[in-house]
């Protein structure tokens, strides 16, 4: 394992993605999110996803420098076209807007089209939870799940992520794939040579299989939660592809054409103002989520956040490690 | 079983509640949800459920003929006070206004507050894609469900539902709890003396329990999907709860205090207009959609809405079957 500060490690992506071509917003953008992602423990969403980076621009599959277009749709809806780069840098173009009609409407809804996506979507949440909104997100992938009772791939591994502001504390936040598992994991195992668990993926027959490669390249992941998990999962291909204008994750991956770059489609941020909800109750109200959690905590389970907190702890304390290989394949893309 | 024709079903269920005291407005809305579960196979949500309304009653916890009162709360934000009375006459009140902010701004939420609620989800739902939205819906309930690693009800069985409007089709809806199975299920099993499948609930130890006794009574119901399912139930607690100034489950069933009611809480609404969102290419990006779930039925996967289709062209030309029991129990609620 090789051991960075985070400053380290935000300087090894930034310095790849810019001696690579990335301009300096999008370098700065997708630097931030993977350094989030490695400092919080999430290693899926780390350091590791600057090679897809690289591998994206090199495929010609991501603008290394498009400047994002923010669109005032409609009283309560901003996009903003992308137009081909990653989402990072969208995002943060339309949450002043996305703020902005939240407070003014007390709903609103934020639509990236056109964005190369591999960004963890709770490090998004955690910037509207920071100005006190609840805010939801969700966006396709790629095809590599299959339906409830299917076999073939149709749905993307399809985030879903939550937030909930609290007073003084770190926010609620959730943030999981409707795939029984988030692909990187997956990847992760076939670069370890493990086998993954049961229930993960089948193969092309839609028999259980727990051969990494088979369920990557030729069979299909499953949903979380059978049924309800797969509908979840239809649901996020519909309000973040059709319903903003963008793909699907079927047409996502029939767009990569076998180039193994980031999935390309849309997403979709929901931000609601407690403030416009609730008015002088505002905080009588929210005082009450808090007996809640402390029914949660309270029996010794835990915030579905509360591992990437203690994780955030540690790294800002010590630094973050990653294996010895990744360090030296993110170090070979600093040459040439 | 006794069966009914869809008007003897739809009569038998107002006349009760007419007989009973609820007036007209609430009788009418209220036969008509139970109606529509019977109608689609959903016998938790049908007939059964005019039992409850009647012990609500009588346990004075819920109101006979509560007029809604329907809040411009904010641009876009519809809130209902349904005063103690059911749910469906607050929704009905509120559904114009949330539909006219819903066309002007893109997205809105309708939050019903202080309603007495049992109705199924995909109800309201139906009626938002029959106006050509996209619809969420969610509630708390009573607090039944442990949370992820706990063994202590914290969550309602707190249902998400769905929908989406296709041209010229059925509309595509999902509506489920976030429970491992809905509670009315569980009373179902109890009623008939079965044991419950294992998954469904633990006992007062946090053991698994296949008693439906013991599930309900001092034991507690499971989320489905793991940890992924229990930060949903979260999330509904949440945004149905103090975001819309009302209940959680924890605090609903307190205030049943045994009586054994339906729950007493709020619920939320967000709806969204494709056409606010895609202008003149809704058609285009809705025709997509229906691509999705070509690829869904095509390897031979159901749509989350295609049982319940099947049961109402079923119930439309043969009527409803319901249990000779339950039929008595109905019929002496019109005697006295």
């Amino acid at each position: 394992m090789k051991r960075l500060t985070l400053a380290q490690a935000y300087e090894l992506a930034e310095s790849i993605l810019l001696h690579n071509g990335f301009n300096q917003a999008h370098a700065r953008a997708v630097s931030a999110t993977v350094l989030a992602g490695e400092r919080d423990g999430c290693a899926s969403h780390g350091l590791y996803r600057v090679l897809g980076c690289i591998n994206s621009l090199r495929a010609g599959k991501v603008s290394a420098d498009a400047a994002p277009r923010v669109i005032d749709q409609a009283p309560s809806i901003v996009r903003v076209d992308a137009a081909g780069g990653f989402s990072q840098l969208a995002f943060q173009a339309g949450l002043p807007l996305l703020q902005e009609k939240t407070r003014a409407n007390g709903i609103a809804a934020l639509a990236i089209n056109r964005c190369v996506h591999f960004s963890a979507l709770w490090v998004e949440i955690e910037q509207l939870t920071a100005a006190g909104l609840v805010a939801l997100a969700c966006n396709p992938s790629h095809a590599w799940v299959a339906p409830a009772g299917g076999c073939q791939p149709v749905f993307g591994t399809n985030p879903i992520a939550f937030g909930w502001p609290r007073a003084g504390r770190d926010p609620f936040v959730f943030d999981f794939a409707t795939s029984a598992i988030a692909r990187g994991d997956i990847e992760l195992h076939r670069r370890a040579g493990k086998a993954i668990p049961e229930g993960w993926g089948v193969d092309a027959q839609g028999l259980p299989s727990t051969d990494a490669n088979v369920v990557l390249d030729t069979g299909a992941m499953l949903t979380f939660g059978g049924h309800k998990g797969s509908a979840l999962a239809a649901m996020v291909e519909l309000i973040a592809g059709p319903l903003i204008g963008d793909l699907t994750s079927a047409e996502s991956l029939a767009y990569d054409a076998g180039s193994k770059s980031s999935p390309y489609h849309g997403e979709l941020i929901i931000a609601f103002d407690p403030q416009r909800f609730l008015g002088a109750a505002t905080e009588e109200h929210l005082a009450r989520a808090e007996g809640l959690f402390a029914g949660i905590e309270g029996q010794g389970a835990r915030l579905p956040s509360q591992r990437r907190y203690e994780a955030r702890a540690r790294s800002e304390a010590e630094g973050v490690q990653i294996p010895l290989a990744l360090f030296n394949d993110l170090q070979a893309l600093l040459k040439g």
